[in-house]
């Protein structure tokens, strides 16, 4: 089944591909977990344009692109590090650059990509047009004691901020001179597990796996150090079943209000983030893995864990609660908004297939085939901080 | 003089234009409001690579991108709208529209360009494809009486918002259906001069010029109406002279704050969005023009009116107060940030240059001829909702 899919797929898509004189603005890409392949994608005609092979292990794989919009590189699984030309439809080069790696992020001024790794524990810098190896930091929380990487993303003047699982650390590294990377360490607390920086780069957030609370650095002023917030927020006294730990990176800010994933809960808490206290729990139809705003704030895409990941549930912020509930598919893994945010794509896994809604009246505008497809991700990235 | 800059700049760039694989994503132009030319730039390379005439009058031209970021709409003075292809670098469409324009904006499905006119007064859509004329929304404010239209902006669903100056109105006008476009009106006060849409699409905001305040539209909640806010901003009761009416476009929101122009007073207004309430006052060193936050909302960028208008002064949001003041070039009109904020590209009309600064240590990076520059756009506009 899945190979004949995968050769339907090749079909359609082999005669579209090759170099195109085109704007790069509407492009990008559908990472197809189990397979290696990822489907190139318009966001203007919503559909696919062609299709590449041999990226190796793609699940958990997440993707930056160029501060042109032409390439995209893909971090896999399995430490593979791709670069694919989006107008060509090929790769461009793909190395092979740690034993277990966990995603990856581009500097401000786009010449270097960094890739966190949890075999080696450590994050490597990486020449972005070359992927030559300019330098690494391992991850030695002790003499000899290398943690896994959690939560890289970039941040100002080419600085990456990310945090130390067993080592119990937020670092900052900074790439200016990159082959003489300089490191900051900050103690966060037990276990962080992932991490994000707020959509306007200030802060670094983390989320500890081996205690309640959050760790937060504001990396405008790092040297007051990380402080804890929403010291209730985890797993609890009770130690709630969790089915699969949310995703940080889907941690929206909208209209002054942060929406968080709870754990193990079925609801969405809402923090005021001046305050960092919570304001607000919005009860939702499973456990949050993925909590999304629409670019504009005005709503918030929210998808499950097993049991309920067919299901999909839209809170309006300024009614505070859920206004559309539905269930677009079997095993919905991610979400993205158009750069504009009048179309949302949904990856759903089990489906095998990609479904796109229109977020204004919640009409299904269309499906795109796709091998077990979980991240979807867009070449307006390439403009946004904190990837 | 102006004629040999021409030509010079005409030999230096005929070489590079041409079809161009390339991404657009690092692409923009500089308006050369004189001339009828734009300058094509790349941001990556900071280079000019093409310039193209026969553009009309650009005195207060302004431009907006499809959203495959590869076509740029360029709205003259004279009513010219004009389509230019930055990869083949060529005009691929050009029509007068009006008799005297101010500006446009491009719906959020990225299908529609609507142009706002003040002779005569309204606002007229297009397709974006062909430039063909899809239907029109004239500002009779009164039976007989034409408004001059202002302050355009795209927000969620293809709706467009603007205000009416001689009216006293915001309008809201949905061109869902291009053809049959819906208007709803809303009194706003006296003489309306300009207006802007807030980075999150939310709220719209008129200046007056004929009575102290903003009018305020919730375009969440537009039954609510306009409300009046900020009671007190305007040339005041004294009167004072103003040089020149700050452009609102460049208003800035950056953690929870707007940064406003004084109008007639060296001065920054610091206003809290969540109460719309002045909350704190910047001294400058003239009549603020443009306030624009870098990306981050960690500067803030303002340059001045004449006699100020060689000077800039960067105010750290942190410190709250100037950190670095500059005089970058004779008649700064200008400025636009890289996507990501690293640098900032400003116009020097007086100096025929456009001078590049690395914003994090005030570095100057380069500099690009130009006749005349005035506006500054990149393609990464293509992604924002409100311009």
């Amino acid at each position: 089944m899945r190979l004949l899919l995968s050769l339907f797929l090749a079909l359609l898509l082999n005669a579209c591909a090759g170099p195109q004189v085109r704007g790069t603005g509407d492009l990008g890409l559908i990472i197809e977990r189990s397979s290696g392949y990822v489907t190139l994608v318009n966001t203007t005609s919503r559909q696919p344009y062609a299709r590449i092979g041999g990226l190796g292990d793609l699940s958990h794989a997440s993707a930056v692109y160029s501060r042109d919009g032409r390439y995209a590189f893909i971090f896999g699984r399995d430490g593979g590090l791709t670069k694919i030309d989006l107008l060509e439809a090929k790769i461009v080069k793909r190395v092979i650059q740690s034993g277990n790696a966990i995603g990856g992020s581009i500097s401000q001024d786009g010449r270097i990509v960094v890739a966190q790794n949890y075999t080696p524990g450590g994050i490597k810098a990486f020449d972005a047009e070359t992927l030559e190896l300019l330098s690494e930091v391992p991850a030695e929380h002790a003499p000899g004691q290398f943690s896994k990487v959690v939560g890289l993303a970039d941040t100002a003047g080419n600085k990456f901020a990310y945090a130390l699982f067993e080592g119990g650390e937020i670092r900052i590294t900074d790439f200016s001179d990159p082959k003489q990377p300089k490191t900051q360490r900050f103690p966060a607390g037990s276990q962080p597990y992932d991490g994000l920086v707020t959509p306007d780069g200030r802060y670094f957030m983390a989320g500890l796996f081996g205690e309640d609370g959050i760790a937060l650095l504001d990396l405008w002023q790092p040297e007051k150090g990380a402080r804890k917030i929403l010291e209730k927020y985890g797993r609890g006294e009770e130690k709630l079943p969790v089915f699969k730990m949310p995703h940080l990176r889907g941690w929206s800010v909208a209209q002054g209000k942060a929406y968080l994933p709870a754990i193990g809960r079925h609801e969405v808490l809402v923090v005021d983030v001046a305050t960092w206290k919570e304001v607000g729990r919005i009860p939702v139809r499973g456990q949050p893995v993925f909590v999304m705003a629409r670019p504009d704030g005005r709503q918030i895409w929210v998808n499950f864990a097993f049991p309920d990941n067919g299901k999909v549930d839209v809170i309006d912020t300024l009614a505070g609660q859920v206004v559309h509930r539905m269930e677009p598919g079997k095993g919905i893994l991610h979400m993205e908004f158009a750069p504009r945010g009048e179309n949302v794509w949904l990856s759903a896994r089990d489906d095998n297939k990609v479904v796109i809604y229109n977020t204004e009246n919640f009409a299904k505008l269309g499906e795109i085939p796709a091998d077990s497809p979980s991240g979807i991700f867009f070449t307006s990235r390439a403009a946004r901080i904190g990837f």
